[in-house]
């Protein structure tokens, strides 16, 4: 684990997408997931800015880890749509180096991801109460590959809200994310995390112990874990975990 | 996670061999963290057989990854002189290739692994219980890096017993080891197992849910996992976790 | 690059097979060029031995680097079916697992490469003059990717007496190779090496100029070489060389 | 090899310093050889705008690949200084992750490198005369490591003019560079060219022989080098090159 903290939300951002761009100008097939919310929004802009229409980054492939679906329409996910709008469609990836996780292919998804040759790379945001991915305090099980999990309750309502238009008819009855096992095979994660009220699960995560409570506390036990947080993010972390874990020379 | 069952054990450490000769036989230097106890001693013969005096492999450095010191004497501790005789004394490994844990530096061996460059393999055993290096069911937490834990009960008497001439006041009151975040850092993990009292701990770690009960479960979360198991430890293996993760063309 | 220096034929054939079931027991795709001809004999029996008919290698897969057609004839050329005696048949090694370099197909063979992952290892021989892969003094050119050129001469003569019962009807008048371009291009390249006959072409190598008129000098600008030699063949080298290039630790 | 063409200066500048980001914000310590000169000034620009001062960067280490003294004068060599100039103190690196290369320890500065972990990337420009480093046609043998070459005529009387004032008194007469062998060490080379000056250089790189009277054309040879090339330099490819070489999907 490595972790760089930043002054603010807009430092973050840029020295993630420097993260990023690396993968992006490799002389080789490259494969990342990457996440929708709001903790990227701003890399997104500063890749897109950066990528600035040049197909030499055609080598790139994308995945999407989680996936709600509009329950009773055909139209596409929740996740995926949200990656258009946030960096795919402004980037002006290729439909053919897009490739999505829904309900239909998940029990398939880690064997086709195999296939590709494994996940370079998974961008992730962490969650106030320390889920990543779909990976939730009460559902989550470290154990779990790509799995179908149950929406419902609050999370429900909240994604009602946020993408359908409080349509809660368009809200299904489950979801399916990349799990523990899945994510954790990845050959490199980066977590990005931002704002005083990440400070909690951030401090838990890099200081407290691995439990399925805190799901993204096990994220710490991967080989090539980086984390990028900016300083109110960062705010309860002990001194001995900034000496520690903080890039410094080797 | 990939698995390769072998027919019997002597096979088992036969391909195993091949697998640490690979290293033994990269173009750079190597850090190789080795395991003493019953399991590897054929692998060592057959590493010893292979190698035969030959000093080419000697930007290869090896790490014990547990220790037992004799309490109130100066020699070394049991791991170390386990290894000593089994691997490192008769392949006529250089004193300047052998780094110990012991008691005095467990504190300062994460950051000296660092600065060495990291671990490439960790060999490691399997315990019936599921233990794996000196991570013990009641006392490991997976947080822990190189930890220093109490020596009491069954244990303490096994290692006086099997170790000290049953001298229980050669033992100590405490061991040190790498605990799961230390050993998960390694850049490749190896596990051996071998024998059908280690069939239910294999399960475990295989099928079985991620919990510290079975220290050995969390290993499976790491990106590049490969064990090696004799078809007697691989028994109680569903036809499912055989068809998934036993090696196979891609 | 570096050296390993062996006392005789069979101790280079065994660091050698070490050296690549590295590569068969990774847990990953594994691309493999691999070398006909009278050094890698004991090798390929070694690794035979060692393989011992599990299939746990089954995600290796193998391609000839060089072919020679029979004239007139729908049987498989010289290079396949010369592999397939010494270590793909009695390896047991699949048919899907081989990628055989035609006549047909040589002019998409460096893209197919690429889109297989690129070669992880080339495993070649040396020659007395300088050769390797089919690159010979006098007609190979260093910019040379994979390439169809004349067969002729000596070595048109050469063919026919050793792969064709003397049967000048059967030597075609070209034969396809890997050039020099397509075997740097590969991850990690092995040179075997064995007898005194051999000692001027390895001293060129390793000491000389890199020159079109010693092929094989230019394999010593790849950043991962491996020379595995047996002192016959390194009788001529400079002290310096053999401290400067033989393994030694870091 | 693999190819980028972008539309002008800005546009290489811009896309070359992602590609160096990317090493810079790996979470283990990197090497790098950069070079001096006018190509990479907007690179510099952008790398410094992009770190703005974060020593989060500080696990990268800086060497410089060749050097002309100043003669009889005890400041610092003229590629140092300039890289200072140019990179180092204003994105100010700190000392100790500046590794100089110089007329006292070139002798021993490739096993420094090696001891060092090896280079993980080489950033170079490309001379109009196909030189690339202190790499010149007429002086330079592919078999160069690190060496001192003799330095005269219109070279001297360039370095006079452009890097001491006019003072041929300054010139020493001769300077050390990394040589081809030295080079094709590093793990992967990033090859950035502009303008249309350099069209010709660049045409003989990518699509000539391999010969030292166009000492880069040995690059091409390289299993990792990325060219980064704007239109007014990629002017005098042709089709195949850049149907073959451009960086597309796989």
């Amino acid at each position: 684990m490595k972790l760089i903290v930043t002054d603010d939300y807009d430092d973050m951002s840029r020295i993630a997408s420097h993260h990023v761009l690396g993968y992006l100008t490799q002389n080789r097939r490259v494969n990342l997931a990457i996440t929708a919310g709001r903790t990227p929004v701003k890399l997104y802009e500063d890749l897109i800015s950066a990528i600035g229409g040049y197909d030499c980054y055609s080598h790139v492939h994308y995945y999407n880890f989680d996936e709600v679906a509009f329950k009773g329409q055909s139209r596409e996910g929740v996740t995926i749509s949200n990656l258009r709008k946030l960096f795919l469609s402004p980037a002006k990836i290729k439909e053919t180096n897009i490739h999505k996780l829904t309900d239909d292919n998940f029990l398939d998804f880690d064997r086709q991801l195999q296939q590709d040759g494994g996940l370079d790379l998974m961008l992730m945001g962490l969650g106030s109460d320390g889920h990543f991915c779909g990976n939730i305090p009460g559902l989550t099980r470290f154990h779990h590959s790509v799995v179908k999990l149950p929406l419902e309750g609050n999370i429900a309502e909240f994604i009602a809200l946020t993408e359908m238009n409080g349509d809660m008819q368009s809200v299904p009855d489950h979801y399916v994310t990349m799990g523990p096992m899945s994510v954790m095979a990845a050959k490199n994660l980066l977590l990005i995390v931002s704002g005083e009220n990440k400070a909690w699960a951030l401090a838990q995560v890099i200081e407290g112990e691995v439990t399925e409570q805190i799901p993204a506390s096990v994220l710490k036990l991967h080989p090539s874990l980086l984390i990028i947080a900016d300083s109110a993010s960062a705010a309860q972390l002990s001194a001995e975990s900034l000496q520690r874990y903080v890039q410094s020379p080797v």
